[in-house]
């Protein structure tokens, strides 16, 4: 039978143990993966409301916005569901690097082999 | 100090209590992200190894091989790992739809307030 979280128009994420789903977010311009993050159900509406992307912070267990202190906040521009609603696609204009390295996307290395090399 | 795992070339990934990382894939031609999944040790180790995507289906407790049934293989162009080491993102050229629905991508609805509408 069809699982109505899969092919409904209901709004119903499926939340894990911890009450999180997962976030990931690339640059509306270059399509490039800028980050990867968590989300619990106040993030996700925060972020539907303001169109600037919040997290939940799984290591400080606060809920956070990106780039309350750095500036480097994410503007939404879009925001994607996957099947199962456990996953959400945020498709965003930068204002800055997305990375706390300063770089600008947290996927600043490749995997060749058993290494990394930078990727650009 | 500077953390080694986020600052070297050296693959370690920081695998969480279930020993899994997250893995997002992105179509290579048209940034578009496909879908998240998890992978264990052993699939990155086998999608590294064969450029092809596997998987750890935490539904099943098994090992996936993307398109092992029904033929929709992704076919790895490049592979990047985040700064903290705990996600991977998969550059692709995939074979057919990525989700199970049919769909070319899992992420086909948007979120329009606490609505979902599709996404084309």
């Amino acid at each position: 039978m069809p699982d109505p979280r899969e092919t409904g128009l209901a709004l119903d994420p499926k939340y894990d143990a911890s009450g999180l789903i997962t976030a990931v977010a690339t640059d509306r311009t270059t399509g490039e993966v800028l980050m990867l993050a968590h989300m619990n159900a106040e993030a996700l509406r925060l972020t539907v409301e303001t169109k600037e992307a919040h997290f939940w912070s799984r290591s400080r267990g606060a809920l956070w916005k990106k780039g309350e202190t750095s500036g480097h906040v994410l503007h939404v521009a879009d925001i994607r569901i996957d099947c199962d609603q456990d996953a959400v696609w945020l498709i965003v204009d930068p204002a800055g690097p997305a990375c706390h390295t300063g770089e600008r996307s947290c996927f600043y290395r490749r995997i060749a082999g058993d290494r990394l090399v930078p990727a650009e």
